[in-house]
């Protein structure tokens, strides 16, 4: 199949990256990058093997993009609230869309901007940066966890798959985008917000039993949204989680190097919609709340939208 | 009657330096600033009036205090380890010791260092700083409420409001140390972390509609722990601890200057025991608790002890 990739971050120009290094038809949109990665191309570094691919089809504004099989976005939530009109000429009423984008709820958006599109959400487990236009450093995981808003998708889903695997991306498809979501959350949630606020990376949280303890409980809290949403999630899902961060580089997530770098923060797919839809089930989540609001003074202290 | 003021800082140099502005016999301990304070004085500017008193008494040590009838300790509370220790030659039985600090449950420890001495605190609703060496700023507000830790003690302590008030000190005496000791804990538990956490004053917190909601909520929950200590706090004196603080000065409350000042917070007294005491019955306060894990978390982060 044919791609498009909006957004050649840390995320888009790693898994793109990996198509196109596997010869798939890949065409980039780069906004702020254009012009270097057009003339440099694109350089993935990463424990499974480096490449830099050079001569790559890339496109300042995703109206240039031509018609693809399936269009990946990974920008910003931010940026989703005008995806549809912008994409009208890229897609057609076959177009497959695919999300690798952290929070809950984009993918009912994005479909309401673009309703006959079939659309994909996409959990990325992996710990991975861009260090500069065109340059992005993997550092650790790399597990794509994907699923469909609507199960008569799963199909064209497992294409998609296929061509992931072919590419040497760990790729596995999920029966509940919901469930998929959540589970993303219970990590998202905390490390993100807390990595913030305290101005620290996945070990120094982990390494002090005060914000160790406090991660746990607030993850206990997601739990209980996620329960309240009909999703599946245990305790030994939590522990595990937990363990495996400990043990992981130490690592910065997206959340503080939008913070860092004066970037509005992704606060709400990622915080307030999981509040909103736990508390439409009468469930309450009060360090999530807390975590959010305290994001939300942050945020409103930066110039930039 | 005599005092001491252990710490001359934004408390023990404004309420000493009034005493001492009426001609009280007034001993002041600081320790750092001692050879400043003993050749300059000490500085006061207050809206009420600025005064600056000259070839005052001060000494380093507390050790070096001579016997008074009441001694006002107006340190951080994380010295109050040992002070029973260093107290031992400028107190004997009949004395009087007014802790003019923040937090719960001071007075007891205190107590049990010097069991025959008799124990009162004070909370202080002013808002000062010291802004040099034996140079206090006051800003706003100034009230100070004392209680004693046993009723039998409630006769001197009427004695000792006299002094103040007649020093031009607005002064009042409360039946139980308790309650007052909850009272002021509704104001400094949010705004003395939050100030920390955010990197902000009282004025950035309240005109913000996130962090003065939460600030709101965690007065509720504070609220919640002081009923099941058996207090009477009211919503409507939150309501009313909230107007008046969106309408001093801004602020930077003291932990805030501690923090910025690379000293270790008074994280024990000012949290510690109000969760402690609150789950003793049982209440949890889960904002309090997140609140003072991140604290524990940031003032692990300082070098200094």
């Amino acid at each position: 199949m044919t791609y498009a990739i909006i957004g050649t971050g840390a995320i888009g120009g790693y898994y793109g990256g990996k198509l196109a290094n596997s010869d798939f038809p890949v065409t980039f949109v780069a906004r702020s990058d254009y012009s270097y990665i057009k003339e440099n191309g694109l350089k993935v570094d990463s424990p499974t093997g480096n490449f830099h691919l050079k001569g790559i089809n890339v496109v300042p504004f995703i109206k240039d993009l031509p018609k693809v099989d399936v269009v990946i976005i990974s920008t910003k939530t931010n940026s989703n609230k005008d995806i549809g009109e912008q994409l009208a000429v890229s897609i057609n009423k076959d177009s497959h869309i695919l999300l690798l984008q952290n929070g809950l709820g984009m993918e009912s958006d994005v479909k309401a901007q673009v309703p006959d599109a079939h659309i994909f959400g996409g959990m990325c487990f992996i710990c991975s940066q861009k260090r500069g236009p065109g340059y992005i450093v993997h550092l650790d995981k790399g597990t794509l966890e994907m699923a469909a808003l609507e199960e008569a998708d799963l199909d064209i889903l497992h294409r998609i798959k296929e061509d992931f695997i072919f590419s040497g991306i760990e790729c596995s498809v999920s029966s509940s985008l919901n469930q998929s979501r959540w589970k993303k959350l219970l990590w998202n949630i905390p490390y993100n917000g807390l990595s913030v606020v305290m101005n620290a990376n996945t070990e120094q949280l982990m390494s002090n039993p005060y914000t160790s303890e406090l991660i746990k409980r607030i993850m206990l809290e997601v739990k209980k949204g996620a329960v309240s949403a009909g999703c599946h999630i245990t305790d030994p899902m939590i522990e595990g989680m937990l363990a495996s961060t400990r043990t992981m580089t130490p690592y910065e997530p997206s959340m503080k190097l939008d913070y860092d770098n004066n970037q509005k923060m992704e606060l709400h797919y990622m915080y307030h919609n999981p509040i909103k839809e736990a508390s439409a089930s009468g469930i309450q989540l009060p360090s999530v709340r807390m975590l959010w609001e305290q994001l939300q003074y942050l945020n409103s202290c930066k110039v930039r939208e």
